[in-house]
């Protein structure tokens, strides 16, 4: 039993060597990084698109892209035009920093002024992992229910923002989900967080997802 | 290199010594095991709730629900008067054979002709471990995309059957998801997959899904 609780302590500490590296490159540079996560499906890819193209000409965004297989994200984001790497994890459930560390090498830093790692759709695992990133971003649909912050509480004790998404969705009624709960259960576990209601679709709601973008990556510079 | 392949051998092969433990308990007692998986948020416990609440008196369910906290879930099992068995698997992000076992245990099996192992919320790690299960259901619900299957395409490929939940929120046109393009990705991978669309909120479509399980069951006897 002790042997196991060791080799966990092992492997985080050799991640945490490469956060370290990589918030050390991006302090440096004075680039600010946001690790989003969510489960699969929750909007990442869109609300990025779309933080991307809203934001043209304010904001430079490059992206990691983490996937388990394939490269459709990268695909949808390199339409924008910005710069993205993918990392294809074959089958791990989460990013490594590691994997950052040589993705962060093949950006264009220079031009950059944000970099958002969009990591594998998975609301465990990688609350787990620190990439070197300044922050994290929690991103909950409503379509995913609103029991969310209580059963998966570590990504939410976590994150700097939460950005509940679809909200497109709720006036329909087609889905039960308490926005007000959410809320409070995710400020009970962190009364920091800042949390914005969005619809990556429809773009309800970005301008003070935006706003906190502009002011907190500013500060960094 | 070497020695973490072998680690990782090591631990799959002390998780399916359980496997087959639960595998051969659940054989002699003529029960069928059904291992649940999908992201969080897909609607497995309402599938859970619903089933059980339609077929009494024609199947008898047992659930075992697996959760990293809470016991929401197993609250809202036993609303149905079904048993059920609660793991809390405090950060881990699936379920391990050896947790099923005790979990078997505690159920009252004679009195149970199938059981369901809710897994954690979670697309990826919870396809890596067998529990002793007669086979794996996918849930996916249409608000999470249709991109899913070649996403990730493991769990796909190992299930027997895939439920498309949420079907009554596709007539609005509010969520883009393929359900052919789903259904055809899915049955690339895993020619034998049995699908059915089916909303747990409405009822529309369970009679598809409640015909195979009973037809399924019965066959084990």
């Amino acid at each position: 039993m002790s042997k196991k609780i060791q080799l966990g302590t092992k492997i985080l500490s050799a991640n945490e060597e490469y956060a370290q590296q990589n918030s050390k490159l991006l302090r440096e540079k004075g680039k600010y990084c946001l690790n989003m996560i969510s489960s699969p499906g929750s909007g990442k890819t869109t609300i990025l698109t779309r933080t991307i193209t809203d934001l043209k000409g304010r904001l430079r965004i490059g992206v990691i892209e983490g996937d388990i297989q394939t490269q459709l994200d990268t695909d949808r984001i390199r339409a924008t035009e910005a710069p993205a790497v993918q990392i294809n994890t074959n089958g791990s459930c989460h990013l490594s920093a590691a994997q950052v560390s040589s993705a962060l090498a093949q950006l264009p830093l220079a031009d950059i002024d944000l970099v958002i790692v969009e990591n594998v759709g998975n609301l465990v695992c990688p609350s787990a992992f620190e990439l070197g990133e300044d922050g994290k971003v929690v991103v909950l649909s409503v379509a995913e229910g609103d029991d969310k912050p209580a059963k998966y509480p570590a990504i939410f004790s976590k994150s700097k923002v939460l950005l509940i998404n679809k909200v497109d969705l709720l006036p329909s009624g087609a889905v039960d989900f308490d926005v007000e709960k959410v809320e409070t259960d995710a400020r009970r576990l962190n009364k920091d967080i800042q949390i914005f209601r969005v619809s990556a679709k429809t773009g309800q709601g970005t301008n003070g997802w935006y706003d906190w973008l502009i002011k907190t990556v500013g500060r960094k510079d």
